[in-house]
């Protein structure tokens, strides 16, 4: 057994110091830097595709400069529409602002304000949306799959984000839930104006993802929230021989039963999880979390 | 102010006789009451049209006939492709069994056991499954939406169910995140085969439940836990006046900011709510709150 | 393995047909219906003593009734200081109200409303608790431990409670806490007013309870919230061969590593939690939780 | 409005730089940020009276030095007698230890190690502080008071730590609840070896800290985790104007109604918040948040 030894902070300590001294500690503090372990291994391990999924609305929370620089050390991205709607929005040169939780949302909805939490962002940003899926309808409507999808709507997009170094990266994306975001508003938006049907196969993306997790000699799993991008990719593992690195950051509980609250040990007995893996769950905001976690490895 | 009033268990006493009396308690107590009486309001309301969300593996809990019975009084029904493919498992004959979430997760997967926290499910239910999509896949493959494709597969289901229900009494049924299910994995495993590709467009349904919010004089919401299902309800009363009835069941946090843990209230900023709407956010687990919300109006 | 079995809401269904249904799910409707069992077994078995622990502001909240029900079943009981401060303000006349969490606090403040989530009470209310002390100091500042102390306010209580109910039933009641509490701050006022000194042991009532643990055959516990009346209970079984039974109700999270939040199970390293006891942790608001837990035996 | 702008990091980054590139962050981000600067502010404010209350077992994950670097910057520091039990245990030469979560605690019991959590603690440490207690017993059992009878402690206490500091600087110590932990245990078993009585009686602290909270020209509290070091903080702020400052950190939920997880604002209808107050509450585990908050600070 390895003694606890007791958090010293110190005059101009870095992140990675602050993780380091956490390897001694308990509760979550053991459990952050025992994640930037597991991640400095998954990434360092030449062999072991990494599967980067990303619940939950990060991108307006201020996460997304992480989220570009992790794309450099992952091998598949999958996340929500809300989060590549965000993305797309600040790529069109919006903006989302800090706000306060306890506001009246009626005075908000009066002011054109839409609230995620603390975060607010203007109404109007949907007519930049607008815009640019009525230029861009025509070659989106017709992508095979919604990978090819988002890859086209990233080569279009004009300015820096997530979905554009995807696409310049080809860094397989896969959001299986787009339909429910405001990009798949967008696409409805067009089929009403008479700009034709969309084509894009529902189910087509399952091929590529078990393709990669089929083939890959050793895989590792970073999971920030839970939702569809982390469901997805554990099903798509049952065809490997389970993620041999897991990394899990979550707040939602076990015992209720969802998938985003199970932690990654209930994942073993589908075969998700290699029975050997390394693994951890980090009970924490993802926001105060990630920093660290990633901090103290690219320190 | 209304005094609180101590409940006070009395022998024989119903469901619908405790859940009054939480009526005048404190804390979630109060809630479950108001949560049954906005239940009860919305489902007397001729005028109002209700969406139920529907998210975690109720089927495996044990919540399925609740939601059939549900069904008799809502009007759009929108789940995850997980609870779907458990409604299918059981319809096909095969069972969901008591677990212990303290159980060596090894040893389940030794056993062919797959672990939904307390629940477990043998792995060969995959091959019934298996065998029904193989004879159905034909019919399947080329349904013009989801709603269509799961109406389709609750036509051709021998057992009862959700899916069973839904087509019979055709309740428009949405699940945008399907291909994150196993009914996915059996869609894919039949194109692997060579049976042919499938067909069916993603964002073609988002046309139809945005119809229905548009065309409704009211609406109301029931979110049993939040994910897809909820957000894709709020994303179409966007195009609605907002419903004026809510009742959401979620143990999810909202402190970092996800949809899944934001209160009710936060739609009203969106136009999702209106803001004269009334509602309630339930903390507690669906399985405890569900049977005494719906008890307490149905006895 | 023991087949779920969907959860039926029939007509006038009663809170022990529910819960009795409640055997057959998953997830936490599972937990309830064990709970009530183990409840039942622990007061059925005559042999064992059974200690209840109580915190979180259970009075305010309407459980008043349920707790002084369930003295009738239990051996030991420990509280906070605000449980049995509320308690005493019910009994000397005054009352707790509903109320909104949502509302201005500095408006309520204005008001000389005090909150406690969602329910209100008027901060007028110490002026009763002062006349009562002012009159009886004399008879309570000599008492020799808590224990004769919360028994002493029992007797001296015009209405009915949970005090004057332990002190009638001589019902062994502690509260380890008992200065961090309105009582504490009324005793207090008295001796700043020249009325003479306190002269109560803050170890003394440890020598009861573990006389109590000690000598019983076999013992149960059942723990609504942690705090210190989970935690004085727990410290005192660890003189005895371990409860037998237990049953806990929280919403805590055990990551923290807090004592409130640590799952029942811990207790068996520590020899709190007999190795081979029944017990179960119940992840629910207590509000919600033991009106059904208690309400089916009750029926 | 501010513009969320998006954590970027770089290399060798400090704490302090990541802690400022969090205020432009949502989430539980921005609230860390946020908290810092309060902290600053509190300590930077020479006529503030900062109460800091402690609960949750801090000592053995590991932050206790970050606890004794905090005692040179507070007034006034209140915590539960786990904390200083574990406390003193440090300082008697004992050591606690990094565990596993999962481990069976059937067999930690055979092996004498108590789990807190994911921390394990020798049983046999009982057996150092039984003889510290044997030999200092005569001094400690007259000790007029608590926080007396605390300070005699750190001053007899061989080793360096919490107890130590609080009796060196001269911090007013308070401790309600000292009966129910590991040194109440000790001071019992003394009685019961008929080494005398104890005479520290329960009430006498409240007129310390009242009166510091009654002269304090202004005051600011910092509440990791909530319990009675909480409470007995804000009970006392209702004889002063209400704190200006307010940093809670706390995982526990607002629903359930207890006062660990009620938001600070709630205290301002109590008058326990001044209602001009800065305060936020940071959703964290505390040995994730605190290392953070203070470290940016201290950096």
């Amino acid at each position: 057994m390895d003694v606890i030894e007791s958090i010293k902070i110190k005059r101009d300590m870095k992140i990675s110091e602050l993780v380091e001294s956490m390897e001694k500690a308990g509760f979550g503090a053991g459990k952050i830097s025992r994640a930037s372990s597991i991640m400095k291994k998954m990434f360092d391990d030449t062999g072991c595709t990494v599967f980067l999924g990303v619940a939950g609305a990060m991108v307006p929370a201020g996460m997304k400069q992480i989220i570009i620089d992790l794309l450099d050390e992952i091998n598949v991205f999958v996340t929500t529409g809300a989060n590549l709607t965000h993305d797309l929005i600040e790529a069109l040169g919006e903006k989302h602002y800090q706000g306060d939780e306890f506001v009246d949302d009626k005075k908000l909805n009066e002011q054109g304000l839409d609230r995620i939490y603390n975060v607010f962002m203007k109404n109007s940003v949907y007519e930049k949306l607008e815009s640019f899926f009525e230029e861009n309808f025509d070659e989106l409507k017709n992508c095979k799959n919604i990978k090819e999808f988002l890859w086209k709507i990233g080569e279009l997009t004009p300015g820096e984000g997530i979905l554009k170094k995807c696409y310049e990266k080809k860094i397989p994306i896969f959001c299986p839930g787009i339909a429910d975001s405001g990009i798949g508003l967008m696409m409805w938006g067009r089929t009403v104006e008479g700009r034709g049907k969309t084509n894009i196969d529902v189910f087509s993306d399952i091929n590529e993802i078990i393709d990669i997790a089929w083939t890959s000699k050793k895989s590792g799993v970073i999971y920030v929230g839970g939702g569809l991008p982390k469901n997805f990719v554990q099903q798509s593992l049952q065809f490997s021989k389970g993620a041999v690195y897991g990394i899990q950051i979550t707040t939602d509980r076990a015992e209720p039963g969802g998938s985003s609250g199970a932690p990654l040990r209930e994942g073993i007995s589908w075969g998700k999880m290699n029975s050997k893996a390394e693994f951890v769950d980090v009970f924490c905001d993802a926001t105060i979390a990630l920093p660290l976690i990633y901090g103290a490895i690219k320190c």
